[in-house]
């Protein structure tokens, strides 16, 4: 069964086709820049690597460009749009009434459209994706795979906020939790593993860190408490978002210091984290940097690291225990100098790194803890759009 | 040495004389409602206990009332002004610039005034009682002593914000931390008894639990950690303040609900905290609806026990070991059922609560974990202005 898994932005579409239940990635690539003259579109299976720069005025236009390139004559992998079975959509946001995987029907989309404001920046351009999706892969189900629906099993004790009740009755406000795909992933891959070799795997903390960065109590598998809250703006220092800050500072910035509401959103959002406080939002740049003797790389990596062990012991307190803590995404994955900064002076948690199996470069999953380490350290490769391709593909052939 | 401690408030003064060294109270009380026809005016020593409703006019007047309560030739403790050697103020936030207990002067006032904007409910008040205060104990040294200045000793990584750095260098925007003369005194006393009791005192967290409620990670006697931030408004759960929350809500509610930012800092501030999940703000009311079977009041309390737990962890991470947990301040002292709620199911903390003692009732320092337990448990009551008197009394004596 061919799978397309789709991530649609604002300005861009991530595409990957695979074969299902074979979990083979046929090709893969992405628009972005769409309504911009130059429009980068990149496709890519294992025999062929393409990029173009040309005009995508929309998504729609967008994702028929898409199309034709799987269907093209010399480089394409299929023949028709028919032959694509599912189309499998990543959506940020379910809100209280999506909570799990679902074929889209006319419900559904008036369900991702009521919230909007909750996701203002991702829904809308979702939705975007699905229509045009639907006109392009007419007899393909559609289906929807939303970021916070790992998080639904999180108890009412963590998920309510000290607000008036109605605040959560009435305008939904609670902790939804994101990456929720990610989560998913690396934590039954991680207690596939610790049962594979007989280990304890009740209770696993999953650290996302990538663009965003969250983190994840899991109790038998289960999310029970998590790092994002409302929206995806709090818990771990990111590349220009601030995480915790007290909420104070609003009203000082505002009101003390003349800043408008918007511009206080825009600094929080995209002027702070690792780039507020180095000038540099890639890990890479600030790793090097810190290396040279820049103090205030230094600084921003210790603080970074700071956080996440934070929320170890928050997590720890919340599952009373602790058998694994899961590395993943583009900086859990690839940086060692974050890990070995994440789990220093950490024992009274059981956590003991390996300096030499923590530097091995690898894209497999991999355990880098001492030998005495009673808590595993783990690096698992996410993999959303294979989560995404396989929720759907279990959606269909058990409703089919 | 007579010391006269006093806590000025925006329309309220609170006192307390006391002989130092002896640590004698001789007298207490206050005067509250400021500015209103109805003031009340309190006045307790050893024999009498006396209260009249009064007009007060302004803090001058009411402080000329406390002196001439203090002189009353029936029930006063002193014959003139001249006897009282030291005031000691109290006061909540000394920026970055009062980072000790000092003697004022003009440039200490200054600085105080410069930080109104820090502590604006609370600093202007301090400094209207401390200049009321110089008139009319003219003979007196005026001692301020900062609920910050405990915090001085958390380092940068825990103390900045990920934030533009020109939010710290320029507009003082970091972690200050606040109820410091009272985490000071119970970790003091804390670490006393431990090491009498030849027990670990290197990891310990403070927990004060009344009107406002925080928590302070001590390593070594210091404070590295704190719940509250740049204001006294985050972190735990309070009666009417909502402690932490994800920072994007205020957006949601000015953008999407219309609300203005004044009410929306009201709601945070006055409507939220266990006021807003229950309708009641005193902890005895919300303990009783719920052994009534008042689901709301439940739920409650288990959010405040909760986030109490989830800061143990945090602070445990941030120790890399714990010794002993503190409970203080009106609800650590009294509520036997939030300790209860706290310490259920902390075994990998060492948390070991013993029922028996934990439902002793009693206003000393005692220890409630089993002796199994390998965290100590303890309650001690916080003496806020014991403390200032004996800072006062710790300053001029070294300098006179």
């Amino acid at each position: 069964m061919k799978i397309l898994i789709i991530n649609s932005g604002s300005s861009s579409i991530k595409y990957q086709l695979m074969a299902m239940p074979e979990n083979e990635v046929i090709c893969t690539g992405m628009i972005d820049r769409i309504g911009l003259e130059t429009s980068n579109i990149t496709y890519k299976t294992n025999n062929v690597s393409f990029e173009d720069v040309t005009p995508v005025p929309t998504h729609k236009i967008g994702l028929q460009k898409i199309a034709n390139l799987l269907m093209n004559e010399i480089n394409g992998v299929i023949k028709s749009t028919s032959e694509i079975e599912v189309v499998g959509h990543r959506v940020v946001h379910g809100g209280s009434t999506l909570t799990k995987t679902v074929k889209i029907d006319d419900s559904v989309k008036n369900k991702i459209r009521q919230i909007f404001s909750l996701a203002p920046l991702h829904n809308p351009a979702h939705l975007e994706g699905i229509n045009v999706s639907e006109e392009i892969f007419k007899s393909a189900h559609q289906v929807a795979v939303f970021d916070t629906a790992f998080h639904q099993t999180i108890p009412v004790v963590a998920y309510k906020y000290a607000l008036p009740n109605k605040l959560l009755t009435e305008n939904k406000i609670r902790l939804y939790g994101f990456h929720g795909t990610s989560h998913k992933y690396v934590s039954e891959a991680a207690i596939a593993y610790l049962k594979e070799n007989n280990c304890n795997h009740e209770n696993i903390i999953t650290i996302h860190l990538g663009n965003g960065c969250s983190m994840t109590a899991i109790k038998n598998g289960k999310s029970i408490d998590h790092s994002f809250g409302f929206s995806p703006t709090n818990g771990l220092i990111m590349g220009t978002r601030c995480g915790d800050i007290d909420q104070s500072i609003i009203f000082y910035l505002k009101n003390t210091l003349g800043y408008s509401l918007e511009d206080i959103n825009t600094l929080l959002q995209k002027q702070s984290g690792m780039l507020g406080l180095t000038g540099y939002s890639d890990l890479r740049d600030i790793e090097s940097e810190a290396a040279k003797g820049n103090l205030a790389c230094q600084l921003a990596l210790d603080m970074n690291a700071y956080r996440i062990k934070k929320f170890i012991g928050t997590y720890t307190a919340v599952l009373n225990g602790l058998d694994a803590i899961v590395f993943t995404a583009g900086i859990g994955e690839n940086s060692s100098y974050i890990r070995n900064l994440v789990c220093t002076d950490m024992d009274f948690f059981g956590i003991d790194l390996d300096a030499e199996k923590n530097a091995i470069r690898s894209k497999s999953l991999r355990e880098i803890n001492t030998t005495e380490s009673k808590t595993k350290i783990l690096v698992i490769p996410t993999d959303e759009e294979f989560e995404i391709a396989n929720q759907a593909y279990q959606l269909v052939s058990n409703h089919t």
